[in-house]
């Protein structure tokens, strides 16, 4: 069943108004009608199975037939903090994090970063990646979508990650160090609804310095696997780990 | 310190001989010379830090230094068996599924699968996707390169799965059910060395037929998450679990 995303204020009692690009996709690319029904995402993470009662260019207005008591939320809140990759590396990241449960995402400029964002080009940037995330929501039939947050310099980045319960950054270096921190040791401190900023590199890795810094401010360094990650392949592991650990092991 | 894969037969008691396309790479790409270090992988699993003695165009002598004894390999062997998807997915699928340690890449034409493909078309894309492999294979730092079947049919699949320890499909409806089976009870009854078949739909899933086909030749369906997963992410989550089960849980 198809799903839609709407935001609070479309929410009536027991109806729900959907207006705006969706509309055009009930009407004319799944061609509903009255009768046919749906699934609205309430944005504050309800869902429910509706049906149209009328449909016109600028609306289409559903009842409310039953409330979902599916829960397709990973139960800790997870950012991914994304060294800023080359090419469409971010939005790979961005649609599969997003069907692997991630919370949030932040880009920053790493100091090993190639590319270089201006604010006009993240405007137009932030607009596709924004359609990306929610498409991916409901495709992967995710009760909220992930919020996606400007990218940040690296100091921004390092103010931003005083808020967290837990900070990790994936660190190569780490995979061959005969001492390494296991990824479990630091999953298995983390408790159901805390939160969690996990750090990825870009293609260039990490500084020396960047890590220096990112330890004083509490990160722990893990390694994901024995084998290296690329930098968009770094958080879907990462995610898939929590994400087992969290909802299929228990 | 760049990665090379030589087969067994450049390996002449402490010198390795480098041919091909890789004497390119060293030589042009890379601009190494008599003194430069370099690893190179025996396609056994093996793998040595080397110096380079002379360069030519045709080869590239190295004595070893030393044989190493880092083992990237992921315990447990995975066979990855991809519903034929649309478009790139598969080269996806075949560069981080290598990342993330896959044993062996089984495409299939499974019944929903959009793409159909003939023998010419076959060969031309197997020489690129073994390149892919390869390539992921040495920027992972693997001792091995994971093999690529060719393109089997739905039959051949089922022939070919009589011969693994488990057999696993993903099954999305096991996510809806609420009995499902988690895939940690299945990961749990693994054991280091065994094998593993795990079978991903294409982008349509399986039909009713397929998945009563499967359960019939051993397979057990699991749910990868209560999200649903497109199908090229579906068997990077499951490689991620298996890895940190075997590798970052023990």
């Amino acid at each position: 069943m198809q799903r839609y995303f709407v935001s609070e204020e479309n929410l009536l009692s027991d109806k729900i108004v959907i207006k705006g690009e969706d509309v055009h996709h009930i009407v004319k690319v799944m061609r509903m009608n009255e009768g046919d029904k749906i699934i609205c995402n309430v944005l504050d993470g309800r869902a429910a199975v509706c049906q149209i009662q009328s449909v016109s260019d600028a609306s289409v207005v559903t009842t409310v037939l039953t409330w979902e008591t599916n829960y397709t939320q990973l139960p800790i809140n997870v950012t991914i903090a994304q060294g800023l990759p080359k090419g469409d590396k971010l939005e790979l990241v961005l649609q599969k994090g997003t069907e692997l449960g991630a919370h949030e995402f932040l880009p920053f400029q790493a100091q090993r970063s190639i590319v270089k964002w201006d604010s006009k080009k993240m405007k137009k940037k932030m607009e596709r990646y924004r359609k990306i995330v929610k498409e991916a929501s409901e495709q992967s039939h995710r009760n909220n979508v992930p919020s996606i947050l400007s990218v940040a310099s690296f100091t921004e980045l390092l103010t931003y990650s005083s808020k967290f319960n837990h900070k990790i950054v994936a660190f190569e270096e780490e995979a061959r160090s005969p001492h390494y921190r296991k990824l479990s040791e630091a999953i298995n401190q983390m408790k159901p609804n805390e939160s969690i900023l996990a750090c990825v590199g870009p293609e260039g890795g990490f500084s020396d310095e960047e890590i220096q810094s990112l330890k004083k401010h509490g990160f722990h360094t893990v390694r994901l696997g024995p084998r290296i990650l690329r930098t968009e392949t770094a958080p879907l592991y990462l995610l898939a780990c929590i994400s087992y650990h969290f909802e299929e092991l228990r």
